[in-house]
């Protein structure tokens, strides 16, 4: 995963443009994305989808010649969106159009303007305090003008219609953590789940923030019934704890499968709740679509001073926390594939489970014990009303293990799954 | 309302009696009071409409024939309801008759016999250990006869017939917070709201405690669901913190309200379960009704030392605290009033807030951003479920700031109200 | 019923056999119980009734002819249900056969094979280490035969059919707290209440653990919707605090009665979640049952080292604690006896309590605020829908005091029981 996000770090990404394209084509080389292209100006509910932006070169040169801010050092230096100039100025006129962290003056700030036709360039607050009274020549080799909004899509159908969600924004120019981490971890995990057997289909999109997932809902407004849970990814690659922000639902067993499996995971972690800020989960939760849909990071958006600055780079995110948040996520869709009902076939007092020989497995003395248990409460919960993560939360018992002894019951006749 | 408690203070007040109606009269000079005389003998429920008393003069006079204790004292001296009596007595004799409280040597208790035909006085223990053996005259020149309990009514219709109730107790004598306090902040409130626009219709009583909300609930029974909350109105003058108790339902509105503006208010405050004891919420509350009513006051009764005592005079209260509890009064009200759902008009996907400018609003960084996270919410939860007050509950912002909000995106198209 | 447990100690009981239907007819002449009598090989759901086991018996023998463990000296010394032997064997091949507690080198352990038939001695860790490579002669005069499981019923009828059942197990040897102290208690119990009258039915179980219980459930399947209510009684005679596990549905009336009275009792105590592991409440609350039966005890069963050992004796129980288990037993029925719904005949306003001399009781001050406080939450919640466990619980009075004040208000006809 850390060396794709290498090849994506260079890119200039925006909500639409050549680096969308560029960066779906890159993800294209693991699993058969089907890319999306909705035509500038389309009505999307209150949005229009804005014309397509793209850069060839944008530059600040002093009186001297130098070019003291350049785009190919950094795309992080044009503010994203911005119109095309080819002017002189003197000081006073172009500090209006400059962007610094004072804060963190070594930092080039993130900054856009969408929707606000204007233009800018950020720079670190160092090479801020440097310019000088003198005229300056600033060009922006950029075009805005009625094109695309571009989308990736991967459908992976597995035994029922029902639909899981999984959603990544691929708007970011070069920023790791926020999102280059989720779009690599949603590109692996479609690319695992496509080789094994999978009860439920699974979604993925790619999207650009906000415009994207308002515009993919309008598209696809018909079939949304059937996503029963989802799932943002984003700043999956920092060292910090887990953060689980739950859907707006707040009880979705999307929320519950997640606190589950962190808590029996020991690793650090932070549960919030919903709040209409963030990610694209604002539009899946939005009141008219209240979709089941969580958020699941390591740190939060605006909770790590290097977010939307160039200090989220290639040293911001290391390839073990990717590898643990990929096997998380896994966790948590493994639970959702498997949690059934369970019913018990001998649900009149216990049944007799010595001469079978559940009681004799291997194993040290303790293990024995939470196995034995586990059966216990397992048969005793199988009323066919608990799911096994109903089970799991009852008894405080981890689902794995609960599956695990589940799986073993119903081979020994003992339980049968019920929907 | 300071000046008005002045004027009543001097008054000898009862459950029924000529005090009433010269209160009455005091407080119809601020609203249109309609007065009710209820005959004694009157049957209301499970009780009797009581004999009416009225008093003229009392003294103990010594053996030297000097007064030492005189009812134009102070009309706290008289157990309130004895019957009249003129008679020589010696010391033994008259100790029966006579009350005190040894833990505050210098205040006067205030004590009644409504139910019980006695006679007594009231005195500070004090005065009392200064009594000799000796022959005292003693004169009550009450009178205890068929006559009325005299009520006091302000009807103030609204949009709706949908009421809110407001109530007070007006029967005891020169007691300043308890509760002349709250008999001018009702006055007061009713006249205020008579001067704005309302959608709830109110109706203010001015009753004596215990009998008379039982005879104004009999009198009314068959018009009481159109109450659909209310406020007992007590103890609002000292210088304590809130507290609020509860209804009987312990989740009514009124009760989810007044926790809520008490909360934002970043007032100290108390919030106390319902019980049985108290005002005359023990009525409103009955089983046989159980109407969504609380009581909201500073210090509760019998929580200090002054209460029921002469110290509660016209020094306990202050004119600032009777004008931060009509504040707050009002704020109920007005949470009350505009406590609305609503719906979005965009209610799939957030609505473009940028090209409407309500992202640019003036104001520190600070307001705008909570200012922007109160329409993200308003927004989020406006599906036509959710009231103001359920938005400000899940988002813990004040109700004033989700209102506020909830009004400029009404203006934009984006919202309605839904009933 | 302390004496009655030294009659009950020395006797060998197991799941089946004479041990049992001699204790069973030492306490026959407390209660008239039914003996009943389930021949072997008997399908009870997903068990069969096992072959009966019986003793006459045992012993090892060192080289020297000395008897080194007797089954005279404790019946603990044998593995519980091992089938006849009479063989001599090297000190390796007996060591296979051996089961000590070497954490507690003076104690002999408690060990059952009813399912597995072997044989085997139990003796302390200390005999053990005396132990010398020589020759053993081992005899184990007992038989595994076709025969009966033993269990003893009484069933006390009240008013109505409803039953509270009363379960303990009878199947240990000479373990006094587990389960000596259960079987008295629930003897004495059913003779004190088989002298008072009664609203429910009750029927009191004297089964072996598991397979007792099972079969009981088996031959009464049809009956137990009868049961409302019910306790398993078990290890009521230490001196540890009192231990409640609650049924599986957690918040069954009986659950809610034994933590009232708990609480109001002032007793250390502990509450506990069910799980389903224990006594005979994992087969009473199965999942095809699910029956509101929770479980009493003072320390909880493997919770104290003496537990399942020769240290669980005459000594480790004291009558006083089995006088108090009594007591509190008899609270929670007398609880679950007048538990009615009460419905006030005057519900709209408060009844006027001071003609009917209701706040004129005698007692000390204190006492007449709380029975004054009583009487109006009484009153306050009879509107037919309260229980008066509900009335205790939400006014936090004892039950005693609410149930006293109701009688009492009965009496005067304000209230009135409904069902």
């Amino acid at each position: 995963m850390y060396s794709v996000i290498e090849a994506l770090y260079p890119i200039c990404r925006s909500i639409t443009g050549e680096g969308v394209r560029q960066s779906l084509s890159i993800l294209s080389k693991y699993i058969p994305l089907e890319i999306h292209e909705i035509p500038s100006g389309t009505k999307v509910f209150d949005w229009t989808v804005p014309k397509e932006w793209n850069i060839r070169d944008a530059y600040i040169k002093n009186s001297k010649g130098e070019k003291i801010i350049d785009f190919k050092n950094s795309n992080l230096h044009i503010l994203n969106y911005s119109v095309p100039i080819k002017d002189k100025m003197n000081f006073d006129t172009l500090k209006k159009h400059l962007h610094t962290l004072p804060e963190h003056p070594n930092w080039i700030p993130y900054r856009t303007t969408y929707y606000d036709e204007t233009w800018g360039f950020c720079l670190s607050h160092n090479q801020f305090l440097e310019l000088q009274e003198e005229e300056y020549e600033v060009l922006i080799d950029s075009s805005l003008e009625d094109g695309y909004l571009t989308y990736g899509e991967y459908y992976l159908p597995g035994e029922t219609e029902n639909e899981i969600l999984i959603s990544c924004h691929i708007c970011h120019p070069s920023l790791c953590n926020d999102n280059l981490s989720g779009m690599v971890l949603t590109t692996f995990l479609a690319k695992y789940l496509s080789s094994v057997s999978l009860r439920y289909s699974y979604r993925f999109i790619f999207i650009p923030g906000t415009i994207g997932s308002i515009t993919w809902l309008s598209k696809n407004e018909l079939s949304l019934s059937k996503i029963k849970h989802g799932l943002v990814v984003a700043c999956v690659g920092d060292s910090g704890p887990f953060t689980y922000k739950k859907s707006r639902r707040g009880d979705a067993e999307i929320d519950r499968v997640v606190i589950n499996v962190l808590k029996h995971s020991e690793e650090e972690h932070n549960i919030i709740e919903f709040f209409p800020y963030g990610y694209d989960e604002r539009q899946y939760c939005s009141p008219g679509f209240n979709l089941p849909v969580g958020c699941l990071m390591r740190t939060s958006h605006g909770q790590y001073p290097e977010y939307h600055t160039s200090a989220d780079d290639l040293d911001f995110i290391q390839a073990e926390n990717l590898a643990s948040s990929f096997l998380l996520y896994l966790s948590v869709l493994s639970v959702l594939e498997s949690n059934t009902k369970s019913l018990s076939l001998n649900s009149k007092c216990e049944p007799q489970l010595g001469r079978r020989g559940l009681y004799d497995k291997l194993g040290a003395q303790t293990d024995k014990e939470i196995r034995q248990m586990t059966i216990l409460w397992v048969l005793n919960l199988s009323d066919g009303e608990h799911t096994l993560l109903d089970i799991s939360e009852r008894s405080d018992l981890s689902f794995d293990l609960v599956k695990e002894v589940f799986d073993t019951l119903v081979e020994h006749n003992l339980l049968t799954e019920v929907s």
